[in-house]
């Protein structure tokens, strides 16, 4: 999948993925009312609307871009409904031939990890048959539980040829307080970024592992420590945009070939139809509004090279 | 909600907690049978098998226990029917009086951990209407991105009177990779045990904080440190029986008041039946031999009182 990855990079010109993060207050007005007709004012149709949202979206970028980042929290937040928003969200952007990675950012102790991986990336056994319960193509792992939480994600990913980005530095404010702490002369997220780089040794692509990492656009220095530090690692890069990570910021996490990191934006592409640069769109025409703010992010992105 | 968790600890004499891990390997043929009757040998089937067998566990145990703690991988791992499932064991134990700690470990940036919060602890505005999600009464969350990841939960726990466990020193093998680091002159985990306890101070209940933490059995040399760095600090502490953990290991972990820890077994309890220990019962009965198994573990940690 890492290939499939780096291919569809290459082959858009587009090293950028758009995080399907519906918050209900994107989601315009006329998609609201529609689903709220048919399911209420319910999880139902709370899910429906958000459901709807995507597609359209997605109906309107996938020619675009290489890859999607749904991030399960913000269908989780409307209980089954919602997950079964993200479900549907999953299978469609699969086949519109996109690669779905998965922001679930789990992590738990060995067997409960496995549990996640299985999940998620593989597939259970159920007496004598076998099913996908969500099949992403690649999911964000959290490693504060180290080693035996992360192994259980990678020994699915080599079974399925699918992939996984390891948080090593986030892109929130407050993520030095533990992941900037000096452990043995270095930052934790040096550490971190250490184990990665090892752990994808022996799970490698064509050129790059498909064990990957997160770095956030808002901490550029600390992204130029880490792309040579693991120069075989896919770093997967939120905070571009709406966080306040600007081009300039990201050279440092690409290689010399251009390739090596894929850039991150949610609301900047989602909900660009709010911003004034795009309000020529109207609220009606939200999807055309997003798929203007991908060309424009692409282009934005590829001007550092 | 942390005031209700003290009484009823105290009311049945019992800190204990039953991890509701249903692996369907525990699952008896019997109740694998029936499900995959209705079901097949679908997702559907094997999520009715493990609430079938949650339900059988739960009604031989709610008058013996405090609180359980669901772990929402292994429903998750059986994809939408998997969380069905989850959903239905936390409204049934709720029906039964028990609390319900939903061992999650989410753990994200702000805006999205504020999704999480509110998918399981809160209620998520739809319209003009708010709607539970999940509706645990406490769930576990991971701290490696840091305070502003960790607040969103807090304020909601404000809101609905709930609380959080978060994730100080894990019971896992690997945990020491990076949470044994040492960090400013002392491990990385008793950080995170400071800044949970200063995170507690503004969420008190009578005599405990509603924002707890987790550290594992199987390390009872942390534990003692921990406890004299967090008084008002509840402790769940995973990792007894199976994991290795004995009773007189757990004695660091409770205050001079008998309270502040509350230790949880899952296999050893729902998977009792296969031990030599109880297996008198024999599969058909294996709800009385996981409440047999609550009766000894519940003496065996009063014991060292």
């Amino acid at each position: 999948m890492i290939n499939k990855l780096v291919s569809e990079i290459k082959k858009k010109n587009a090293p950028i993925v758009v995080g399907l993060d519906p918050m209900l207050n994107y989601v315009p007005k006329h998609i609201q009312e529609k689903a709220f007709a048919q399911h209420g004012e319910t999880l139902e149709g709370a899910a429906e609307a958000i459901w709807q949202f995507n597609k359209a979206i997605v109906d309107a970028t996938y020619d675009l871009i290489p890859a999607v980042k749904p991030q399960i929290a913000m269908y989780e937040q409307f209980g089954i409904p919602g997950l079964v928003s993200y479900k549907k969200t999953i299978d469609y952007c699969k086949e519109k031939g996109l690669v779905v990675i998965g922001d679930i950012k789990r992590g738990d102790i060995g067997s409960t990890s496995a549990a996640y991986a299985v999940g998620h990336l593989g597939k259970v056994q159920v007496g004598s048959k076998s099913y996908a319960g969500f099949d992403e193509d690649f999911a964000t792992v959290n490693p504060y539980l180290g080693s035996d939480g992360v192994k259980p994600f990678i020994d699915v990913c080599k079974e399925e040829k699918k992939g996984i980005f390891v948080l090593v530095k986030t892109s929130n404010p407050s993520s030095g307080e533990f992941q900037d702490k000096e452990v043995e002369g270095r930052p934790l997220y040096e550490l971190v970024g250490e184990m990665v780089s090892k752990w994808g040794e022996d799970c490698m692509g064509d050129d790059y592992s498909y064990v990957g990492c997160v770095v956030g656009a808002t901490y550029p220095e600390m992204g130029k420590v880490l792309r040579k530090l693991m120069p075989k690692t896919y770093i997967l890069v939120p905070g571009y945009g709406a966080q306040g990570g600007t081009a300039k910021d990201l050279k440092p996490y690409f290689n010399e070939d251009g390739l090596g990191a894929i850039v991150n934006s949610s609301r900047g592409i989602i909900a660009a139809y709010k911003q004034d640069a795009y309000s020529k769109f109207g609220e009606e025409n939200f999807a055309d509004a997003s798929r203007e703010a991908v060309i424009n992010m692409k282009n934005d992105i590829n001007s550092i090279f």
